[in-house]
């Protein structure tokens, strides 16, 4: 299945547009999110995917995991907080999600920092269709090295700039998924074309798992559409647009005031706001 | 031991009177209430807990749950994010709990949706003395009828509406169980009257994990007061009131800062504001 | 290595100075701190750590906590929520951080309650180098006395005062583990002088799980300077300032809000305001 017929040929203009009527569409269809997140963040996936309209379920044990994917539109998993019961319980939740054509979003969190991390995760990769993979620079880099290496090619080399990056994790991934680059500005990839999402704010920096909520937000969004080139730009657009909106509440005084700032715009954004403010460039191929 | 001397006569204005006493008996007495929730909520309803005067005490080891119930003055225990280890833990920590007559609160999260969960929910429902019960309106029925299966009894229709729910499900548990049904409006039934707590607040439904921090507000009064009915209706009310109240907050601008100010309101809560704000009606059989 | 040359002579003043200038490195040298605590607390830790400008890191499985160790400058682990598998990560993880010369914050939490946690507790003490010991006045207690026990000497008697309980518990840990309580008041002792912290709010009693977000605190500094005197007055001074700070937030209505305004307080608190408002004792012995 490529995904490029569906969005290979639309502007800027019509990009935003797809992302904004998907937006509306996660609070009318009000999509049921699967989430295997990490110990700590686990509360605030949760409390953004009810908040943008979705409705969040929670489980991990291996016995109960088929059972719930069955109910669900889409799969959000990180790979933070691992132990082996876990690591079964999401390989064997991924299966069974591929096997019922449910979206996973996956974000390899710690990718190359642990070997015990690192084994796991490359198991994951190899063995599943990801249909958004959403990382850090770092992580992101280490997973396109150890799928050169296996692939008998060269190590990318340092000066690989984000967008080289994505779209070429994108192509090893033979377009069946989506990278998405978390950083000062974000990068998502069809490993064709790459879409730049500036919006952003720095105190995002001084807060953890905000990339754990990004990937419950792309899970929302891959719960009613099957472009999920739309569902990983609007991912980075929801949070960003909001995170800019929340610095202009009055009532923040520092990064906890900006979180509950943050998470009001996520339950109070509407898609016409979404296209309007969301700032996007497109690189075409 | 029946529950229906203590409050079979009371009228609805004595029966939010017994509510009011008991919620300031909890600031006075300050009762431990041991609780084993789902990851993604321990730090909420450990908080509940604490701002409205109570204790809190987590832990989840088999080895050290005797101990811990041996300090504790209420259980409430919930069953989502379950484990092997976990539903080892809650079975043995609710044997002790029965063993030196501490009250459970329980909430069967997700009952029904998955086999593993349903098992695990059986076992322990059929096999300890549950002060109160609390769900939604789809677990309830699900242990209705499973209830009923095994009693060779007729299945719950659809049509049964939710007074009717708590009530015959209160009276399978043979009048031993209080059951408190969490929706739009919450029913709490000692299996003969039904009482209906109508203080509520849409806002709640876009927060995750509140049915949680009910069941610890339910716990804190099940360990200052034997009548586990007021305990059942004090802890809607509780929650019903404060968020409320919390509406009427001029820093509110959406869900987060709604769920701040709904906090605020269980720490600053005193049993006048709760006896003149709640609103119950009580239907006698 | 004795700690008592690099601040013995050290008045008030230059105790302060020392504070406030290990705060700001800080934020300029962004250290990991990698935590092991309890699933109610990780959000909260983790942010704290971020918000005063360092690095959180978290894992717990046994397969990764070397690899952990090594990226990390301090090491921030509790004993709440305990499992076996969790013991085995802690145990590894402390031998780890030990052969890598990074320090160790212990907060025993609940030392004392369970046969369980005593014993995996003791084993942690007795078989590792803690930097930093921090715990309220009843663990310290019972540390003091199972040590004792051990050493085949007198209980503590229930008069000793706090002072008295941290001077001799560093004394019992051969000066190589400066000794926190925390309390009303806070105090601090290398087995030879004793600091007392006295920025408090009673709010904080109203939370849960400050105790844990203290321990990650004095993990920050420990991670910029071997003074662990200077460590743990730090972690407390930060916490007293800031929450005392957090009152005088006029969107302050109630124990929720405190909570974010304490957080924000975290986020921009700076060197030289910790230095101007922290009040300290010196007791020399």
């Amino acid at each position: 299945m490529s995904l490029y017929n569906r969005t290979s040929s639309m502007p800027v203009s019509s990009l935003k547009k797809a992302v904004a009527h998907t937006f509306d569409a996660i609070r009318q269809k009000k999509p049921i999110i699967y989430q295997i997140m990490n110990n700590a963040m686990m509360n605030q996936t949760g409390n953004a995917t009810v908040h943008i309209g979705a409705k969040s379920l929670m489980a991990h044990a291996v016995e109960e995991v088929e059972d719930m994917v069955s109910l669900a539109d889409a799969l959000a998993i990180d790979s933070s907080t691992l132990t082996g019961p876990w690591i079964q319980g999401m390989q064997l939740v991924g299966q069974c999600a591929n096997d019922k054509k449910i979206p996973i979003v996956f974000d390899p969190i710690l990718f190359g920092a642990t070997t015990y991390n690192t084994e796991a995760v490359l198991q994951l990769l190899n063995s599943l269709d990801i249909a958004i993979l959403i990382g850090n620079s770092s992580e992101l880099k280490h997973i396109y090295n150890a799928t050169a290496y296996m692939q008998g090619a060269e190590s990318v080399t340092d000066v690989l700039d984000p967008s080289q990056i994505v779209r070429q994790l994108a192509q090893k991934r033979n377009g069946k998924t989506i990278v998405a680059l978390n950083g000062q500005k974000n990068y998502v990839s069809d490993g064709h074309r790459v879409v730049i999402i500036k919006n952003h704010c720095e105190r995002l920096n001084q807060l953890v798992g905000m990339g754990c909520v990004v990937s419950a937000l792309m899970a929302c969004f891959a719960g009613v559409t099957n472009d999920y080139l739309v569902a990983a730009v609007g991912g980075f657009a929801v949070m960003g647009v909001c995170a800019e909106q929340a610095t202009f509440n009055a009532s923040v005084h520092g990064t906890a005031s900006f979180q509950v700032a943050l998470f009001d715009q996520l339950s109070t954004l509407t898609g016409s706001e979404l296209e309007s403010l969301m700032h996007i460039d497109l690189i075409d191929n």
